[in-house]
């Protein structure tokens, strides 16, 4: 038999995933496991949206335009205004998820060996996507005990060489809860323009900024439009993971044309998704501000009670809905391993998300988690009281 | 500003898209388009399809498992046993589309440099996904002299190298009609066993098979069970091509394990989508049989139609819904684009897919074009009659 691809052997496996089947063992078991581990809200998608779905009359449903129907693009030109960012239609290429947009974009702009820079903890499929088009990612190290500040310039200067072709953020960021401020967005905008990068921007967790600090959007940076390469999606804003409706949008036309190529060769969007994202941007005000109460709630709470854990520190994350918490442990995969296969308190245990996922030198974040506010108040405390319990009797407990 | 990829360079544009804007602009003038360029039926989708979305009661559009829903796949085995094709559902991962699913074997299976033999002319997207996965299509002509069928074993084993990992066909096929006989199926698995190739096979047109002839699937060729990727998609089944659902089968775990990995790092494929697709297995067999029956007549008045034309000819299309005609012209490019820009009759004119899409090698197909049946008989026939009269004026007409 013909053996498989050396890029699929390169190609990470999902760390959550591969505890997903001891999660299901355990709920077998009667265990109760609070999910902690994943970015899927709880929060309902918007009810409009839902009833717009069910009353589609189509009889044929049929392809989209490859870049997505223009009557939802224009709509995006109205809700990215409201931010600042200055959009016509045409700069708006529409995806399937956030996902498709980073491939996209990495399948336009980068060669075999190319490298980009990006500031870890990371999302972790940036790197499936990142080997996909053969690139390169050269992490540079955030730490805990910054908050998860953008880096010093010097770190990323040390990386830059010729084959450096960008920068990769996640902003407020993904896992850290990170946003960075406007000083550390100029800083990049330097380097930018400095080494002639591109910028690719994942924000889509815009609308969930916690502290008062302004959002500063790579499209805000004045001088780098034909840089920058904004990731976006509908799933995180109107909880509607499923849809898989995202968004790849760009000043530069020659990256649009190349990724119109892409495009045209899958052939459509989603189409039942695109009406739900259309549907969507309408979603009264009062939806979002009830969304963003309750995740500012999550947040304190969550952060208060991880907190007064012995041995447990999390920083404040300025956005988002998840935090990297260090624990008191000796290796976090062993630790949700354990969690799921040993241990319970009262029928429940906690399912969490070993922070070495989102590092991609070996031996980093062994002793962090990340942890996603995603559950309901009285519920996440729950899970964060049985979190605690579990590190009370952990047998890798450390000090 | 840092330069797009050279891959992107090399992705061919869309030579159907490119015409495009020449049709909405003949559609301004006032002219009357008739598409005989898409593969977009016009047949309903399955009302129960329809019925499903409308009566769904999620409240929260969240993300369906990377191999899609279990019970969408524990049906789809059900489907594929009503042709002899005997699979568990461990066998069966949903795709966004039988794009993705051609995507995601050939990164999983393909190196960068690796070469897969493609009997030509064929669907133009295999193209786009090869160069996106860094591997290079090795064409074989096949011609309209030989109704399109499978080129001689001798040709292919001239092309036989140590780079080639795998044959890939479309059967039926896509753009041609032709449907590969028990023989030319069983010298294809020879092929595969005698120099260990994966054999990468889009059947996503088994439902539309008209001539009595049997359906041999790439999975009913014993001996290569861990060879074969099997292709599929509901988009022409139940004419639902915007719900972007697929799948990608094959008896190799190695294979699916590969492959998982890249559905991981998209997440999920649709999960309207997949709802729509689960229902339209249920779709009554009077919604298949008629289906079936009305392409059958579309094909007869078709290739009746087109072969009554002076200088036109088509082969008998045993399958799909496409036929590739050799019309008396120079260059069918020249002539798709006069017909949208220069002609028109009684307010009319047609629009055509230049055959020059489906080969590799430039010169081929310079007088052939596909026609796709997926209008209704009268107005098909209006569709040919009007082309008939474009080929009567056409400057560029031969003989």
């Amino acid at each position: 038999m013909p053996s498989i691809s050396q890029r699929a052997i390169d190609m990470p496996a999902s760390p959550i995933r591969r505890l997903a089947p001891l999660a299901d063992a355990a709920k077998q078991r009667g265990v109760k496991v609070y999910h902690l581990n994943i970015g899927q809200p709880d929060i309902e998608t918007p009810e409009v949206a839902l009833n717009t779905i069910r009353s589609m009359d189509r009889k044929i449903l049929e392809y989209s335009p490859s870049d997505g129907f223009r009557s939802l693009r224009e709509k995006l030109v109205g809700y990215y205004d409201q931010y600042q960012i200055k959009l016509t239609s045409d700069d708006i290429i529409i995806t399937t998820g956030g996902s498709e947009a980073v491939l996209f974009a990495f399948m336009s702009c980068l060669n075999p060996g190319d490298e980009i820079i990006v500031p870890e903890p990371a999302y972790a499929n940036y790197m499936a996507f990142a080997i996909s088009a053969g690139a390169v990612i050269r992490p540079i190290t955030s730490t805990i005990e910054e908050s998860f500040a953008l880096p010093s310039l010097d770190r990323f200067e040390e990386l830059i060489n010729e084959r450096t072709r960008g920068i990769l953020i996640c902003n407020p960021n993904n896992p850290s809860g990170y946003l960075y401020t406007r000083k550390e967005m100029n800083q990049i905008k330097e380097m930018v323009k400095k080494h002639d990068l591109f910028l690719f921007s994942d924000e889509v967790y815009r609308e969930y900024i916690y502290t008062g600090s302004p959002y500063i959007s790579a499209c805000h940076l004045s001088g780098i439009e034909d840089h920058v390469v904004l990731i976006d999606s509908f799933s995180k804003r109107y909880s509607e993971c499923g849809i898989r409706v995202g968004a790849l949008i760009t000043k530069n036309k020659q990256i649009r044309d190349a990724v119109m190529k892409f495009c045209q060769a899958r052939l459509s969007p989603p189409l039942l998704g695109q009406i739900v994202a259309e549907a969507s941007i309408d979603a009264p005000r009062s939806y979002m501000t009830h969304t963003y109460e309750e995740y500012i709630e999550r947040r304190n709470c969550l952060i208060d009670e991880l907190n007064k854990l012995h041995g447990v520190y999390s920083p404040i994350p300025m956005g988002a809905f998840y935090t990297v918490a260090r624990l008191p442990i000796d290796d976090s995969d062993k630790f949700a391993r354990w969690c799921l296969e040993e241990f319970q308190y009262e029928g429940a245990t906690v399912m969490v998300a070993p922070a070495s996922g989102f590092y991609s030198e070996s031996g980093l974040g062994h002793n962090e988690v990340r942890i996603a506010y995603v559950l309901e108040k009285e519920e996440l405390k729950k899970a964060i009281m049985i979190l605690g319990e579990a590190l009370k009797v952990y047998p890798g407990r450390i000090n």
